[in-house]
């Protein structure tokens, strides 16, 4: 297969590692000359010449770049599938499709990669690695497929949605969140040192998106805002019923809405997309000097045990943190007496829910 | 000090256990005679009996069963200091003072302590170990700082605020998140496997706590509800107007919601009590097998350098996660070329913010 990538940042230079790692034949081009021949540098891939046609393009540049761009490749390379990356889908694809009448080479996609630095430096072959990538078919069963192939060359697990679905979904799973988070946040710009430190885990949880980029989620934002403002509507009437619910000391109705998020939480996938498993968690006492976690976790390698999920609790005032480990229910109880008859200080090991 | 705990439970069972710890003479007392025997098997401490002349009562019972057994102590103990351990204050504070002309000597007082198991048999003697336990004083100077004797012998910090700003406080920093946090999951009960498989780390800490057992927290919203109904006031206002940004597609107002949110979470104390440090986070690609945390951690260890902080990152589909540990940002290098040297698959480098 050869793949030519439009657009060297991050998302770009990554697709294009991966699928050279998979023995795919690959060209980068980025409107920057200069941009060109970094990625060039960084990834060792030859930068993009006119002898090349390329059975899937991938666009790959900013949001209000990207529907001008997918349209010249269109025109430019007439026999191959176009695919984008960019996070909001339905608006791109109607302008594609009211522009050219080649568009059902054009495939929108959507990998939920991780992004906290951008640029191709930060590149990497493995950065789709068992990470999910939705893909919106097109009217071209044969481009459609091409594009879950190159979805699959990445190392990705493809997904096929609608360009509608697709936005409604994410105004819901990602963009809902980042507002409430926001809104969350900016309450507690005016409190007090004592008064910020009468809180816990709960809403540091809550708040940790809301250190988000402003303008990039301005961006996303509005380009989803219809989708945005039915969610938040959603959630707009089930505050209102709250409040009422509060006045009225209607303790049915509260009981009910956190019943409610109960069944709604338990429909995350929990670890490598299963279903939430009940881990029993052990609890350790440690200071915070280096060597103490090898220590821990070595003690459970000894055991043949697998921590599941590992969290460091600070604790506050003295060095003095928290490590709990998630096992098997079964592990609980060999992995704390080996951890006792090692002289590990145990707080509490919690059962499973 | 001859400290009388009423209610032994995971609470008063551990305040009686770092309490004497600290040297002191502690008795146990349960109104069920059998979990005063039980309280007394596990904790190894006395039961109660009538010689006591306690200096401090702590009435560590459910919320309802509170005000009526401070009262009984006030008046059965007629010199003792009586402390109470529950999650709102002022309701119980009115009611004591309206009941008994000695309430100068009952002192709230609430330790933002763990519970996610109950009962005597998870009692220990560090559950409030470098923890805060907000102290709310009393008329009398004298009781006042009794009970912070308390708070410290339990290890614990003091902090010192009015019921009526603990309440008003703990409305916005743990109830308005937990309401938010539930009407938020109730989204999501209707999503499809595929849905709700696009969503990543944000929408899951959004969502951890609405997991939250719906009969306790409907007694706490209800025993709070002005506070929470002017804290939920706030949000309501500050959703409908950014509903109205995204109907205009007003750029300015998402884009000040999301910096405010980005002020108000930096307030939030990081590691130990401090303000949030920058942390470089190095990721390395784990299998899901024994002995891979140890060995990553035993690597940090022979290059001396402390991990400040873990989280495991479960990737989707094959039983792959990504493990990222913060560092000190000069650890960052060195770190990556110890994992490296020892043939660890490094997935990307993120510098502090």
């Amino acid at each position: 297969m050869r793949l030519l990538v439009v657009g060297a940042g991050l998302i770009g230079s990554s697709v294009a590692l991966a699928a050279r790692d998979a023995g795919w034949q690959v060209q980068v081009l980025d409107a920057s000359p200069g941009q060109t021949e970094l990625a060039s540098t960084v990834t060792g891939l030859p930068t993009a010449d006119d002898s090349m046609n390329p059975d899937i393009v991938v666009v790959a540049v900013p949001p209000n770049a990207t529907t001008q761009l997918v349209i010249e490749s269109l025109n430019r390379y007439p026999t191959s599938t176009v695919v984008d990356v960019t996070s909001i889908k339905s608006d791109i694809l109607i302008d594609v499709e009211t522009s050219t009448d080649t568009s059902g080479r054009f495939v929108p996609t959507h990998p939920m990669a991780g992004k906290e630095t951008s640029g191709a430096g930060a590149a990497t072959y493995d950065l789709f690695a068992d990470r999910l990538w939705v893909i919106c078919p097109s009217a071209s069963p044969a481009d459609t497929d091409r594009a879950e192939q190159l979805v699959r060359a990445c190392g990705a697990v493809p997904v096929r949605m609608s360009a509608a679905e697709h936005d409604a979904t994410v105004a819901l799973t990602s963009h809902l969140p980042q507002l409430l988070s926001s809104v969350l946040a900016a309450q507690l710009q005016n409190l007090t040192e004592d008064e910020v430190a009468v809180s816990g885990q709960g809403l540091r949880d809550m708040t940790r998106i809301a250190a988000s980029a402003p303008d990039l989620w301005t961006e996303i934002l509005l380009a989803n805002r219809q989708n945005v403002l039915a969610r938040l509507g959603d959630v707009q009437t089930e505050l209102t019923r709250l409040a009422t619910a509060l006045q009225t000391a209607d303790a049915e109705v509260l009981n009910s809405t956190i019943s409610a998020g109960n069944r709604g939480r338990a429909k995350l996938p929990g670890k490598h997309g299963s279903k939430p498993r009940p881990y029993a968690t052990v609890a350790i006492l440690i200071n915070d000097q280096p060597g103490q976690l090898a220590a821990i976790f070595a003690c459970a390698g000894k055991g043949g045990i697998n921590v599941e999920d590992v969290r460091i609790d600070h604790a506050l005032g003295r060095m003095v943190a928290v490590i709990e480990l998630d096992v098997l229910p079964d592990a609980a109880k060999p992995l704390s007496e080996l951890l006792t008859a090692d002289g590990w200080t145990l707080r509490r090991t919690a059962e499973p829910d």
